[in-house]
C-alpha cells in the first residue's frame, strides 16, 4: 500500500545501513555522535526545495525561514536532544532576494536558542534551495530512537493529525480562510520541550516525528523495531474543525489524518502499564491531549480502509 | 575587481557574524564545536546542484561521488582535522538512477575512513542536488583558521593552480584529451595529510582551501585576517603543460592560475623565517613542491593584471 516511490528512500538507507553498520544509527531522525561520557551530539540535515517543498507564491520568506528552522529542530527533539546549533546550506536564485529569509531564519534561530555556526551559499539556476543541518545535545540516557518499540506499547501523537495536507490542499487551491491549517503547514513547531520530557521518561519507548503521515511514519517505527502495529482508526479522534474543512476541501477525514503529512507532530511509544498517568501528566504540562493511535502487536499494521497515501511534497 | 554577485556570499557572512558573534567562526571552511578539554569537531556543508556545479554530460558518477566528499572534507583538512563522518543529503531527479553514485559516494568514503551516519533524501523537479555535511575531529591546538595570517607571512599553495578551470574549459567545449586537467575539475584530492601535517605546524599561521581561484580566496583570507597581500605574479611557478592547454584553448595563463577556480589545493600562511625549512619538509614528506605564492603586507592585494575573475560554477 505504499507506494513506489517510497522504496527508493527505505532502500538507499538500507544500502547505507550494510555498508556502515557500525554506527547502525541510520535511519533514526537523527544520527548520535560522541561527545562526553553522560551526553552525545545528535546530528540531522533536510533538505527544502523550491518547487518540491513549497512555492513562493503562498510561502512568504518569514514563513520558509521558520518551517526550514522549525523540520530540521523537530528531527533534533525527537531524539530527546536540546537543539544548539545550526549550519545553513542555500542556493539561491539570481532574482531572489534572500535578505528577509536571512533576517527571519537568524531570528527564528534566537528565539529556539540556538546558534548559527556556519554554512555554504551558491547560486542556483532552478529555485530556493536551503539545506539546513541541526545539532543538538542529548543526555545519553534519554536518547530515543525509532527501533526500541516493544510489543503491547501504546502508540500515542503529540499534535495534530492531518491538518497540514488540509492546509497544503487550501493553499493548492487558493481558498479562502483555514487559516490554522495553512499555518499548520507553512509553520510547524518543532516539539522541543515535549521531545525532551518523554526523552526523560523510561515508559517511552521509541520517538520520531510524523513528517510523511501518520501511516507512512508508524510503518517506518515498526520496520525499525520489527513489530507490527494496529491503527485504532474508528477511535482516531477527530476535531469538529478538521471534518468542516475536509467537507469544504472535499476530502476524506480519516484518509488525510492517516496519511496527510508535514504535520510534525510525535509520535510515540509508551509502555502501556504507565500510558493513562503519561497522558495524564502530558495534558497537565502541555495543555493539550497526548493522542492515542495505535497499539503495538504482532499482528500486522492493519486499518478499515484501503489507504492510498498521498503523494507529499517532497516524498521520494 | 570582485564581481558584483561574490558580495552576496561576503554579505551573508558578514550577516550572521553579526546576529551570532559568539562562537566567531563564521566564515571558515568549518565550524568549530566542542568536544574534549583537547580536541574539538569541526563541521562543514556543501551543496553541489546540478547545472550549477556539475554537467552529467560529463560527469560520471563515480566522479560525482568522488567530487561531492572530497570538496567537503577538503574543508575539514584545512582545518587541521582528521574526516570522520558525513551526512549526505540528496533531491533526486524521478529519471534518475542514483545506485552507482551511492556505491561510489560509499566505496569512497570508506578509503577515506570516513563513516556516513546519516541524510536525506527527497525528490527534485529540477536537477540532481547533493549537500554534504562533513565532521572531523581536531587536536583544538591544531585548528587552522583564515583570520590568523601576520604581516610578513609568505603565502604558500599546496596544490596546482587553474588546472580545474582549464579542465572545465576543456570539458565544457567536448576538446579532446587534457585529461589530467578534466581529472583536476572532476576528481579534486582533499589534501587531508597535508592538513593535518600543516595543522601540527606552529609557524603556519593561517589555513584555507582554493575553491574559488587564488585571487579572490587570498582575499578572504586577508580580509579575514584584516591583512594584504602582495601577489608575486611574475615568479608564478607555471609548468609547461598547463601553458600548451592554455594555448589550445585560448586562455591567458596568468589569468587562469590567478582567477580559475575548483583547484581545492591549500592556502597556507607560513612564518617568513620557517618558510624555507617547512617547504623542503613538505617536499620530502609529500613529493610535490609547496608553492610560493604572495607575501602578507600592508601594502594592498596587488598584482600586474587588470583582473576580470572568471564566473565560476556555483559562484553566488
Amino acid at each position: 500500500m505504499v507506494k513506489d516511490e517510497m522504496l527508493s528512500e527505505a532502500r538507499i538507507i538500507d544500502f547505507f545501513k550494510q555498508q556502515f553498520p557500525a554506527l547502525g544509527g541510520i535511519g533514526d531522525d537523527a544520527a548520535v555522535l560522541p561527545l562526553s561520557d553522560t551526553e552525545s551530539y545528535v546530528i540531522s540535515k533536510d533538505l527544502l526545495l523550491e518547487g518540491v517543498h513549497f512555492r513562493h507564491q503562498y510561502f512568504d520568506d518569514e514563513s520558509l525561514a521558520h518551517k526550514a528552522l522549525h523540520v530540521n529542530l523537530s528531527d533534533i527533539a525527537v531524539m530527546g536532544a536540546v537543539p544548539r546549533y545550526v549550519l545553513l546550506g542555500l542556493a539561491i536564485p539570481q532574482d531572489n532576494n534572500i535578505d528577509k529569509f536571512l533576517a527571519s531564519f537568524a531570528q527564528h534561530c534566537k528565539t529556539c536558542d540556538v546558534t548559527l555556526i556556519g554554512g555554504d551559499t551558491t547560486k542556483s539556476e532552478n529555485g530556493l534551495c536551503i539545506s539546513v543541518t541541526a545539532i543538538g545535545i542529548a543526555q545519553k540516557s534519554n536518547i530515543k530512537l525509532r527501533s526500541t518499540a516493544r510489543v503491547g506499547n501504546i502508540v500515542c501523537i503529540a499534535g495534530k493529525l492531518g491538518y497540514a495536507h488540509v492546509g497544503l490542499q487550501a493553499l493548492e487551491r487558493s481558498t479562502p480562510g483555514l487559516e490554522a491549517f495553512k499555518e499548520a503547514l507553512m509553520r510547524p513547531k518543532a516539539r522541543i520541550q515535549e521531545g525532551l520530557w518523554f526523552g526523560a521518561k523510561a515508559s517511552v519507548t521509541s520517538m520520531m516525528d510524523i513528517s510523511d503521515g501518520l501511516f507512512i511514519d508508524l510503518q517506518r517505527l515498526c520496520q525499525a523495531s520489527k513489530v507490527e502495529a494496529k491503527i485504532e482508526t474508528e477511535q482516531l479522534p477527530v476535531a469538529q474543525d478538521f471534518l468542516d474543512a475536509c467537507k469544504v476541501l472535499e476530502l476524506e477525514p480519516l484518509q488525510v489524518q492517516l496519511t496527510g503529512g508535514e504535520d510534525y507532530g510525535l509520535l510515540v511509544t509508551i509502555d502501556s502499564n504507565e500510558y493513562t498517568a503519561v497522558a495524564a501528566e502530558f495534558f497537565n504540562l502541555f495543555g493539550y491531549p497526548l493522542l492515542k493511535v495505535a497499539r503495538i502487536s504482532t499482528t500486522g499494521v492493519q486499518n478499515t480502509l484501503t489507504l492510498k497515501p498521498f503523494s507529499h511534497f517532497g516524498e521520494l
